[in-house]
């Protein structure tokens, strides 16, 4: 058999908890801290914009927990998804080397942010909440969010990045489908828009912006709370299911990964897959190394500091310590729009930081033409979020052909292209250009970090 | 449990037959006529055009056929295909219904025309052929044929209906990703496309015109065959794969419909679901009633004659015996375009005609506002064409409410609709309008009809 191999399991074997891998850290996560006191951040800070079960979530230490079933419930129209052996991609790259992918773009919003979605919608809506606000760069959060919201009959609001939304305007209508309100940001309906807009008349927006007015909107009215799509522990951890599937698909194929491969933007589709497998790992089980891959042009663990830093761009979110490139730093407009966030999930930083993550990084170019050759073997056109890892993946198979050796290589396609086309048809006009982050901006935004005590 | 269920086949259960219903016809077919003779066709008439494998089949009475393992293969990447209970549709709707989908928007492109796109492209590469040429009309059948050439190594011309190609240059980008070639119809490849375009400069093309053009130059060399995406007897065949995998399905259930829905353009994706529950009742199985729904503004089934005419505007194409609005009319620029064609598979419309099958029309207002009602309760936007199915699904359903009943229903939701936001950003402002066909132009078409001895 030489073809595409699909492992799927069936839904008696859709996990039942998700993995946190607080309860495995061999060095703890260092503090959330208030922006205000730069004291431990406590519950009761973060109630204002989060409902209490994601708040505990976030702070646990406890290895398991549970899936609530009516999250499974809506997780089943598309999980467990499928995990692929790509046999006609290793056959294209004449490799020794056994390339498996997990699947995300089964989901209705074609990618992995509606694993997180959906019980965050949940959350909210058995508090009681009646609308949740949000920001999204390139769509698929917002989007993911907007179908949750339909789901457990919530009102959903959108900041969208104001260079995105007009660029992107089938992502806000996928939105506005669902009922979701969708608004271009900075905007005239928060404080923190209207600053930047009074000092940038013409600015094109930043997730840190975004995030800056959802917060805002979503501590305005106690039946509001916020939603983010990636970067904390609650969202890593929601993602966790990919990775536990995959573990079991692998078990059915009889293999085990060498390498673990996901692209990060916030980090939160990299961790879902590959920290069930890291888990197994620091618990003294079998070893295995994860690659984290992020475009050169936004390229946080590999060129940015661990620090203290806020999340958004007014300074409104609690401090984390991470990997930055200062959250006053605006990316180039690429095309990968998920990974154009000036952080990184705290959990991922700090495991790089320690070592156990490998960051690497590519040039958009590079990542668009491994996308193609990934399409024309495998049939399914990534997103360009998704072609930095099919990138990563290709490389490794690569040397494994030099050295002859089989290694197993697992990475997460964590989403479909079917929503970014324009960025494959400038590609094919060879309109598309490599770009790089400005040196200076880095250093200047870094230069503005917080001073924590 | 009052969500979405899913029921999912394991591969074991991937049809390994298609169901030819030719083997069951109370009544046989009309001959298909050779254009020129207007004398039964023979295979190897055909046989400039067509691979042998594929003749046989589209002249073929046997009633199972085997599906190559080679096809298979690379079907298992997405099937067997899911089919859904829509429990939250059924609730949102408060009907006793229930309600059934067959979800084709699983394949890599969306729609259910890869289920005959990868073994037209294996039959046709078996057979030595190194270049496919077709026509597409909204690119969802062209954006299929280049998935297959890309699979078994084919080359593939895709003329892609000039209207559409400007407005649909995600379909385009998505079949070049693939490495196929895609050309606005009509064009000055072609003597048939010279022709309309020295009489209409500014054509913006039809499928009729878009078959010349893919016909003609199929013709030109041995190497190269055409093939069609829909309407004729093999096409229809290997879309039988849906509704082998639904009975198998509803089985698991433990139901059985009452009655099966599908939009027709062509044809295809309606007779994949329909037949083998209309062979069941033709061997003397099971009542079912089959609804057929196409556009108000290309109502072939319900305003068109049931006559012989041509597949394609040049006629170039053999006369086959159908109903047909005649091969000269093109219909209004709606946004389901997989539903603008002339014309109606001839076992669809021998059907028709012998009483088997209901036909009925809508118009697009009417679809988009069922295709957001079904998306907000299912999760899953629909393609312009699927709406036409999801109308009638509902109104069926919303029949129940009021007499009472609990009929099944079952409908193909046939594509996603992720290429097709224009249209859905359109409905949302409020700038769609419902479109109308113009009488006297079918009328002019149907008097231009040739007269068959």
């Amino acid at each position: 058999m030489s073809d595409t191999v699909k492992y799927l399991l069936d839904e008696q074997h859709l996990p039942r908890h998700w993995y946190n891998i607080n309860a495995d850290l061999p060095v703890p996560l260092d503090p959330v801290l208030h922006p205000g006191t730069q004291q431990p951040i406590t519950a009761d800070d973060l109630a204002v914009i989060f409902p209490r079960a994601v708040i505990e979530q976030e702070m646990s230490t406890e290895r398991e927990i549970e899936i609530p079933e009516p999250v499974r419930e809506v997780y089943r129209q598309w999980r467990p998804a499928p995990l692929y052996r790509a046999r006609r991609l290793e056959k294209a790259l004449r490799t020794p080397a056994k390339i498996y992918y997990k699947y995300e773009g089964v989901s209705p919003a074609g990618s992995h942010k509606p694993n997180t979605a959906i019980p965050q919608a949940f959350y909210n809506k058995q508090e009681g909440v009646k609308r949740i606000t949000t920001e999204t760069g390139a769509g698929q959060w917002g989007s993911s969010l907007a179908l949750a919201g339909s789901m457990f009959g919530l009102e959903i609001v959108v900041y969208m990045v104001k260079v995105s939304f007009h660029h992107k305007p089938y992502r806000r209508a996928f939105m506005e489908t669902f009922g979701a309100q969708c608004i271009a940001s900075p905007s005239e309906t928060t404080a923190s828009g209207r600053a930047i807009l009074a000092e940038h008349p013409d600015s094109t927006g930043s997730l840190g912006i975004a995030i800056s007015e959802a917060v805002e909107l979503a501590a305005q009215r106690d039946d509001t709370k916020y939603a983010l799509g990636s970067v904390l522990n609650h969202v890593l951890l929601h993602q966790t299911i990919t990775g536990i599937e995959a573990q079991q698909q692998l078990e059915m194929a009889g293999d085990y990964p060498d390498l673990v491969i996901g692209c990060t933007g916030g980090g939160s589709n990299f961790a879902g897959l590959a920290f069930p497998f890291l888990g197994e790992k620091l618990r003294g089980g079998r070893d295995v190394e994860l690659i984290a891959v992020e475009p050169s042009a936004c390229p946080t663990l590999t060129k940015g500091v661990f620090a203290y830093d806020y999340g958004d761009t007014a300074k409104l979110t609690p401090l984390v310590r991470m990997y930055t490139l200062g959250s006053s730093f605006v990316p180039p407009g690429f095309h990968a729009g998920g990974l154009r966030y000036h952080g990184m999930a705290p959990q991922i930083s700090h495991l790089t930081k320690l070592g156990y993550i490998t960051p690497t990084s590519y040039n958009q170019l590079d990542c668009f033409a491994a996308g193609i050759q990934f399409a024309k073997a495998e049939g399914i056109i990534p997103a360009p979020e998704a072609n930095h890892a099919v990138k990563a993946a290709i490389i490794e198979a690569e040397k494994c052909r030099e050295s002859g050796e089989s290694k197993t290589i697992l990475f997460n396609l964590c989403g479909h292209g079917n929503f970014d086309m324009q960025a494959y048809t400038d590609y094919l006009a060879g309109k598309l250009k490599d770009l790089t982050y400005a040196e200076d901006e880095v250093a200047m935004a870094l230069a503005g970090l917080p001073s924590v005590a």
